[in-house]
């Protein structure tokens, strides 16, 4: 059939690593003109069964203990790194050494110190990469930003964004590795303030400066006595133990481009449940998006009020999945669609997605959001080059 | 790994005959439990670039044109009815006939004759059947039946059920086998009403007799001098043929339990996309829900004001497909569930999915709108036996 | 001054009559233009206290037990009928009788043969009237009106319009006048349908036939053992007597101009609280109005989707009363606009206000609503001369 | 009838000016318990046509050229201040040293400073007074507070506050006094933010400090040949001159209890009209109420979602003006609330209504957040003694 054939490694099969499985193979058909037929070669995971279900159900030919084993096999062309966040950089580096692109999610590391290692390596060895900034692929997201673009909205003046989710919000929610500077570095910023960034500099370019505070709402977990996977399944007892990292972070912040914007991120709202909302105010009009109504676009570009466009055929890439405007994609589909560009990235070398370089870009904003919030000014967000959100 | 395989074939491989397959493949892992394997050995479809695309992307062992071949396949276990609704009734009763349990899409035939023909049929050979009444697995919809069957809301008084979309709007919309009796059978009533008496019913019971109206709005259109798939990709001339089915239709219900309510739908609605809407109302409260933003429900169950709920674990199968509440499941999700519970209906010999009896009661509730509209009077409903809904 | 003075007599000092009061009050500031001057000359109640507070705080230069006084009064130039609706025949009559221009509340009579009485006795006499069809005056469900008769939606096809409160949701509501035939007559058709065939025929002409049910949801209620004032303050005892008439009723209905439509109204409703709303449909676009976001209005002629626009300047009477979009108009402003459009009926003798013809052709659709109720048939609706809803 | 007469001057008759009075006149229906007649005695106005609208249509016994014949107007208990903002501390001072409680619109002054020297002023004769803040009288708003002092939605942990109007949009809006430091004194932070400012503190405490931006979006405007009223009725021509004061302000706040928020506000914002947006998040729940939808009020105290309340009876003073839940106030019904609670404070010596304390409070948040948008510093806010808002 003439398809170019790309081996795939995944490691960490919780939620997301099977997604990236999933992903992977709903490409093809999806996207057949870019030829491409991926092979789910090998899987790691620690835990038996997430690896008898790679081989069982996700299609894996096979699947290891050892995430080495995967960067290492000559068969793997790219690899999926879906780990938890303190052990992306170890992955990562080992996947540039190796040659391998790879598919990394958020936060790219623990902190801006993590990102900008891993992003300098792959810059250095010139691999394509793809950040887990599925929101991007949002196809009301995508058409808002061809509105911004093509001018509809004037100027671009403000910015607001914020990303409310109520995860964290029940204090006997288990103090699980993310609630640990060792281990998941920042909290809400890595969680969520790294989204809210992507898409803040992908609608109105680079962010130059922030003002910000931050704070930690519940500042005592109990301790996990048996692990869970994510969120679930821990059993806790008796003992709490202290939350090293934030639960709510707030900033203003001064874009490159003159434009100004605020950005605020919480896991422990109550009432909102994934409410991540970008809304772009320009002198010709206005926009508005929220992630709790994906497919929905509020748009006023001088209509005297806000029209709710539905997405539908010429929204992005809505039409490789639904037929007509009013039927709800999923979120799973977001990261088809970021498969479907890593792949095409691989295929082409030139960056079609979210890059490493844009992963360090997110968690500089998010380290100027930090420092901050510890000594009162203003900081200045370090640029970094190669991003590929103003492309 | 001793999972049960099932042979798969799919006949007729236009959008609905891909989401089928790709259904089928996703069940194993979403439903591990089931301990089932499904196969797609044999797709039919009389056009060469859809057969192409069933064995390189969609994952058939091989594909036909001739859709007798997939039913006479000792290997196909069950089968896929996706081809244009003239057809369901002469590949449904061969199905039968060979003894393979089927999934058809609706409506199940152009008419209720086809629909009683069908499920007598199948009553008669014992099989167990599915019909594509996918809103009934939609999260909040299974919600909203607990909550109704719980009695939260009281007793039912009364529906509000409207299917309003823009599909054929335009004059312009090329006249295709949807718009003639000969091929379609009914217009709004088959494509869309069905839907509504289908959830009406599993909502409040059967429907025991109605008062109608129906109407033409579009009264013309251009005839195809090159036809397309679906509603995109024909060609047409100068000349205009007639439209010989309804465009919309609106109803009067009276339900065997002594509720009451209205029933409309449109194919010419201007501003509703795929505004799909059930509001139930009770002596204790009410619910409402619209498939345009599928994942929330409103309920009032004693609040004050209405609750919108955002679908999540604890809604029907919602959390088989995403990890928590706010995050959208797509439509072809809804298809995966039908899938699996048409599997779980084929390897239990129980009925997990709606039945063709259930197609035919849909249509039953259909054929009494369009009698009444003809004639001015409420008509009595067809008591169908062995209906699901009310189970 | 040189403003033309113009006597008030207001009979029954409910809510309602109070409203009335207030409302002549305010029309000269609002309407300077009329160079009117109402004066607030008698009022009539049973109820001591409401004597009193006509006087001291209405601005009433007196205040009667019997509402004859006012009908005879000279100095009384133009009447609010404000009581209950057993008695809008009798005083209606007498103010024709007397020839003073009445303003009264609707329903305009019990049924329809009360309220062709009044409207032939008023077109025979020559009398300008005005009835409580307040929401006529919604700036929104002006501009509205406005985008119809401009064409913007196209032809008109199909209308849904329904009324669902929630004011006799309990069934320990006491059984006060309003459910019994003799001092009511109808229930929600009189309350709420009456209101919904008025804006369905200002936005679409008139209706010519319906198909209808009805129904009792709450059959029994206690019996005061001590009247209080409208839905509050009474005391009931354990015994409970019959509701006599509906708490709810659908329509299907069928206009003179070929559009279709339907209309549904409630009083047991429990969820909405006063939710009114008409859509209209037309072959170029769709609006909606709902009386809950009484400032809003839906409309969609082509955007792609619905826009949002809040009431300004520009829509209606809005400027007369807020100095900019997005501020809130109040009910009782609408009951202002009404008595302005009265008083200038009354000073030009041209009909500016939904007459006591409009009152009648609303009653002629509830009672061909209770007759398709009651045999099951599709019912005409009885033309009525001089209605103001088509002008 | 024993009623205590006040009399009341008003000074100037714009469009607050004229509602003032209109307020006072509606107190004694609304407040009957109160037992008071307010008298219009004399207003004061510079043009012509709004004095003789004052005896002609608002009911006053005369009007004057000269403000200080107001103050000087033994007759006159109380004056209202409905001038332009750089006026506001001459007349209030005038009024302090006539011993007259006034009710002055916001902002108090141009400035903290101005705001101080009134509100000191008033401290030291010992005054009641109101200002404008008008919000606080929203059902809706009376309600939320009353839920959040309850505990019901837990401690509250932050706030997100933001106004966004389009009065200032478009570029070609003429240069009025509204633009100029000399007489509007700061822009949309006076305009706006001030009343973020009071329902933050009125329902989460005391602001503490401050970390801002502001901007100018619309740099130059026309400069008006011919004045207008309000921002309509100009006359321009080709010249422009520069806008003094920012149209946009975004800030950071921290409050004294520890709850941290965000404040914005912009006057050239396009695609809101008045969108007043107040969201509290607490441990237990969220509320969340937007001035366009004044009556209604989102609450998740634990139902899973946000339950949107529509005010009715026991929301604030809603029952004085409507009898049901649903049907909508009056923006200036707000406005009738605040001129009763003025006059009761009047009579009672009590200050219960937000007082001249309160206005200084608000404008030291304001001037914090121009100072810290100035020198990019956290601002603490200064202490104000005497404000009503955490009574």
């Amino acid at each position: 059939m003439g398809r170019r054939e790309i081996g795939v490694g995944v490691i960490g099969l919780g939620w997301m690593g099977r997604l990236h499985a999933r992903s992977y193979r709903a490409v093809p058909e999806r996207w057949p003109e870019l030829g491409v037929a991926p092979r789910l070669v090998l899987a790691a995971d620690p835990v038996s069964e997430n690896r008898e279900a790679a081989v069982d159900h996700l299609g894996f030919a096979a699947a290891t203990e050892n995430w080495r084993a995967v960067v290492a096999d000559p068969r793997v062309d790219v690899v999926s790194i879906c780990v938890p966040n303190h052990l992306h950089r170890e992955v990562a580096l080992a996947a540039v050494e190796a040659g391998t692109p790879f598919w990394v999610e958020k936060p790219m590391g623990r902190d801006a110190a993590d990102a900008a290692e891993i992003a300098r390596a792959v810059a250095a060895r010139g691999l394509v990469t793809a950040v887990g900034f599925n929101y991007r692929n949002v196809p009301a997201v995508v058409h808002a930003r061809e509105l911004i673009r093509s001018g509809r909205l004037g100027r671009v003046t403000n910015l607001r964004v914020w990303l409310l989710a109520d995860y964290a919000a029940s204090p006997d929610a288990p103090l699980t590795w993310r609630y640990r500077r060792e281990t998941a570095g920042s909290g809400v910023i890595g969680d969520l303030l790294c989204h809210g960034a992507d898409l803040a500099q992908l609608l109105a370019g680079r962010v130059a400066a922030v003002s910000a505070l931050t704070g930690t709402v519940v500042t005592e977990r109990p301790v996990p006595t048996r692990a869970g996977v994510g969120h679930a399944g821990h059993e806790v007892g008796e003992e709490r133990g202290p939350v090293e990292n934030e639960d709510h972070a707030a900033a203003l912040l001064r874009f490159e481009s003159g434009a100004v914007g605020t950005l605020e991120c919480s896991r422990v709202a109550r009432g909102p449940r994934a409410e991540y909302v970008v809304e772009v105010y320009g002198t010709g009009g206005s926009l508005r998006w929220n992630f709790e109504r994906m497919g929905e676009l509020q748009v006023d570009a001088g209509e005297g009020g806000y029209t709710t466009l539905l997405a539908g055929p010429g929204f992005g890439d809505y039409a490789r999945f639904q037929p007509s405007a009013g039927t709800s994609m999923g979120f799973d589909d977001l990261k088809t669609i970021e498969a479907a560009r890593f792949l095409r990235s691989v295929l082409t070398g030139e960056q079609h997605v979210p890059s490493a370089a844009d992963g360090w870009s997110a968690a500089e904003v998010g380290a100027a959001v930090a420092a901050s919030a510890e000594d009162g000014r203003w900081h200045d967000v370090l640029p970094v080059p190669g991003t590929t959100f103003a492309q």
